[in-house]
């Protein structure tokens, strides 16, 4: 049981590791971060590697095909190291990594990212920079270093303000060696005050924060000016921690081993720190001008950054450790801005109703209208919230990843390449829409959601969903019915794209979750769909769904199109609210104590509701009068 | 230049030192502590050892006598190993430890400690420990962990608490293992609340605080019981720093080196922990059972406690680097106590006044007083507060360390066999009270000023403090001019104790700059003495202290006998209250503020009245009518 030597290329990253390593966890230890959606339990099929040379063992598996096997190509998790070996590793295995992540066509970025903050937010970051001339002590004036410091904060209205011992230790120094002129960083939270940082002379005009997305997917932070709330730049990654599974629960198992929570917090700091790299190379900004970061995102995430052990998220009654974040230090968490910087998290309802939800009611304002609203984020989960002014109630649906591309045949993420939307003429000719505008090589959500209302527009789907044989491009494949999407000739790795009888049933459970987490909210608050006045979509997800054809597979309700509002990367924009608004702080606590949170599996009508909602649209036709109109 | 090996008779500590390191240093090395009053540098001949056997060499210094010479007794800091080497301690050489050191005589002890809390305080300790019996967490029910803690909390009035990262990753595990049973730590200060410690089970009946006096000489800890304010124990050590030197300067000089103030802070701190364990050891009390402590001391002490450079301390304009003290963490300074426990350091006015005076203040209560009132506290400074209910001045005098037993010949401090009190009956018979009631080694600072009492008492010194040929007991010795207070065959190493001519004028020049602090505050607020009803000694030095006689020196003012009160240890005591009540608390800060600190060395009529006071008792008559009327 000796060492072997890894040699990953087209890098040539080496790494040593003990014989029978799976590589997989070779190429992590690379800091190589291959897609593996199941989490390396040779499920998924998509750590797919070619051995160039050397010795190993590889367990059988049926994601293997017969050309791939003469080719050399295994899958990663499934193939053990037995001595020196050279591995390629292919390029569709390997998530992409900071820049070079295209997630969105061009221009369309900026459109995204840039929700506006809400007017009427006061512009009030948690942090501050005052530059402070102070008199030299003399024995007339001999007051101590830290009180002549509060002496001149007084005038600027922050009397007594905290400060830690580190940093007194170095007070007198700096005091002196800056001639008695510095700048004072204060941060201001829960009516504390609190000296964070003295440096020599006048820096007060470089004072920056972060708006951070911390996504199961992807991580999104946008740098922000807090002189004036502008947005300096924004730039997004893969969450590395895919490598050990797509889903939320597969994350949650893998921080249930030993070392896992402790991989797993410095996979999702390890990104977060990439991107602000990025973002502070480009932008000139140093990290220790970084004074303030807000993090929004799902529980399970939050939970991982801390490192605090999500188990009892994914076990009844499905407890988070804490919903309410104190304010924490950035050192303290790894996120490499000025260590004393603070780290702000916005607060979630419930295991399954993260802050990326809150961030979604701040922004949308849900809970400051007279009228009904709704908002969706679908993801792994759909979360779902309803309500006004008055009460807001919210729900989390267990969809499954088929909506990201996960556990459906050609399905990918929303990258270049993938398949995002469709039209079917007379049942045969087919068009598409690919993201980055190249040839495809896989389907995205929404892409799927268009070829399901496109399948059955044209009768080629039944409500059931089962594939009838109305269309040259159905056709009996080696895992059952499918149905072709884009023929080889015209893709990007020469082989057909198709939607499998297998993959539709996948779509239809997500869909009907989902759907029935919104009639169970409806129904629980006792309206009708009509009263619901706007309809916010929220998330990623959001950006390319054709709204007619959710409707008409029964994904979202049949509202009036004007009804719905795509909202983007409202937890982005809910951070960044909350970088830049106290108010929006004391908000976004008052939400998150006003949301009742509806628990679906304990709702007797759950179970019925997905049941109706697992055909297309749905089994009663009255809920769709648009599609059963047309068609 | 190799290595050499020092062993430390006779516990046989062995220590490994480079060729040419002193022997002072070594022995620090091996964790024994040698006196020195001059911090190394061969001046104060107090460190002697007796080599055993080994290769040294050696300064030539003339602290050793030539019959100590033929017994092999050298300065340990003036001798160099160069060779291994084997070293005897030597009993009066050693600084006491611990439990060991008797400072008062029985039954004095806890008349001193147990000064009482002021009534009218309100019993308000920083830390409170509540039980919690938390429902179990349910579908109907599954708020998250830390919610339901502070759902509970909030039954007791405390609402949203702070709590530190660490302290929520083991939440989890904490409130599951002890089935939802556990007791909470709340800490209270400047109107925040924080969770520092959840543990399993009811543990709610065992919270102890720590006051803390730490004193340039002693360091004095009393274990209180936070659940009634009882004093659990009292235990006392002199502080380790000793070894670099007696006085403040010779400390801040030291720590001034490099690693020097790394030193003196671990010096300090591992003094107060040994203390700790003492008393932790003593009454039973787990050192996690501490969540508080409070420490009271001189500017210097405070600075070297908490690491902070003290050097600007001892410059013009004599600024320390902080007055007010934020609420710290017992662990990051070091302190052995419940690493989540909180350490409060009571504030001080300046450089030279600082926690330890306002703890005074706190105590004697002047500052709600209508009447003029003043306290003293002599060390090697003289520490002075004149005021009343309306306004407070201080100034510091620097006395310099004679009455602390340091500079005079055979001068000791006040512990067993120092000589504390002296009576001189027809110029020739003398009697003495010595401490421990043992056979004298010694002078303490109380016994020097009533031996130069009785010397002009006697006319045996005239009012210059020139010794007289008027006793037998005035003879020529090798200083010079000597009195001799015990012959050898009555002391306890066989010796002569005397007082020297240049003792005399460093005891005059001691009690002068005293005299003249007094006189400076007294004449600045344009009052006079008889106006001051009240005369607060705080401070270890008050407990021997014969009025009269110091007034017969011109130590203290001329007032009636029955307005000096004896305060014992008002440091510890304000600590003592400063820890059990929260308007000590806030009072101390007001003092603070209140205030005036008198810069002496910029007062013109100082230097006069240290000139005029360098007489016995003073060159105006008028200002000691009662000694001129009766002798």
């Amino acid at each position: 049981m000796g060492e072997c030597e890894v040699v990953f290329f087209p890098d040539e990253k080496k790494v040593k590791v003990p014989s029978g390593t799976d590589l997989l966890s070779a190429a992590l230890k690379a800091g190589i971060f291959l897609a593996s959606s199941c989490g390396g339990k040779g499920i998924c099929g998509r750590c797919k590697v070619k051995i160039i040379s050397g010795q190993f063992s590889a367990e059988p598996t049926g994601k293997i095909s017969a050309e791939e096997k003469k080719n050399n190509i295994y899958l990663a998790c499934r193939t053990f190291a037995r001595g020196d070996i050279r591995v390629q590793i292919l390029p569709q295995a390997k998530l992409p990594e900071g820049s070079s992540v295209v997630l969105f066509e061009k221009g369309e970025e900026l459109k995204l990212f840039e929700v506006p903050v809400p007017e009427g937010f006061s512009f009030s970051p948690p942090t501050k920079k005052i530059f402070l001339s102070l008199p030299e002590p003399s024995l007339q004036d001999s007051v101590s270093d830290l009180e002549r410091l509060n002496r001149a904060l007084r005038g600027y209205g922050i009397k007594n303000p905290d400060v830690d011992l580190h940093l007194i230790r170095k007070l007198p120094q700096i005091l002196r060696e800056s001639n008695w002129n510095v700048t004072v960083t204060i941060a201001l939270f829960n009516g504390q005050k609190k000296i964070i940082a003295v440096e020599p002379g006048d820096t007060s005009n470089r004072n920056f924060g972060l708006a951070i997305d911390v996504g199961t997917t992807t991580i999104v932070v946008s740098l922000i000016d807090l002189k004036d709330g502008k947005t300096v730049g924004t730039e997004i990654s893969f969450n590395r921690q895919a490598t050990h599974g797509d889903d939320i629960i597969s994350r949650i198992v893998y921080a249930e081993d030993k070392e896992g929570l402790e991989q797993m917090h410095h996979l999702v700091v390890g990104t977060i720190n990439e991107v602000i790299n990025t973002l502070a190379y480009k932008n000139n900004v140093r990290h220790n001008e970084i004074t303030a970061g807000v993090c929004s995102g799902n529980m399970t995430m939050i939970h991982l950054l801390l490192k605090i052990d999500p188990s009892f998220l994914r076990r009844e009654p499905y407890t988070p450790a804490l919903n309410f974040f104190p304010v924490l230090n950035a050192a303290e968490v790894g996120i490499r801005i000025n260590p004393a910087g603070l780290l702000h998290v916005v607060s979630g309802v419930s295991s399954y109703v993260g802050g990326d939800i809150t961030s979604g009611v701040l922004i949308t304002g849900i809970f400051q209208q007279k009228n009904l609203q709704m908002l969706i984020d679908v993801g792994t989960n759909g979360e779902i919230v309803l309500g006004n002014k008055d009460w807001l109630i919210c729900c989390s649906a267990s969809a499954g990843p088929a909506f990201e591309g996960s556990g459906v045949k050609d399905g990918m993420r929303a990258v270049s390449g993938a398949i995002r939307s469709f039209n079917l003429f007379d049942s045969e000719k087919a068009s598409y829409g690919v993201i980055g505008e190249v040839a495809p090589v896989g389907i995205c959500g929404s892409g799927y959601i268009e070829i399901v209302a496109e399948l059955f527009y044209a009768g080629i789907i039944d409500r059931s969903g089962s594939l009838l044989e109305k269309s040259s491009r159905v056709r009996s494949g080696p895992d059952g019915m499918e149905f072709v999407v884009a023929y080889g000739s015209e893709t990007g790795h020469g082989r057909d794209i198709v939607i499998t009888q297998i993959d539709i049933e996948n779509l239809l459970r997500a869909k009907a979750a989902i759907f029935a987490g919104i009639r169970s909210l409806v129904g629980k608050m006792g309206i009708r769909f009509s009263e619901i006045q706007r309809f916010y979509i929220g998330g990623g997800f959001g950006n390319y769904l054709n709204i007619e054809k959710s409707i008409a597979i029964g994904l979202l309700p049949d509202l009036a199109i004007e009804k719905f509002v795509f909202m983007g990367n409202t937890s982005l924009a809910g951070a960044k609210a909350f970088l830049m608004s106290a108010d929006a702080r004391s908000l976004a606590e008052e939400i998150t104590r006003k949301m009742t949170y509806l628990e679906l599996s304990r709702e007797n009508s759950y179970m019925e509701e997905y049941l109706s909602a697992l055909f297309v649209p749905h089994t009663s036709e009255e809920l769709f009068p648009s599609i059963f109109k047309e068609h």
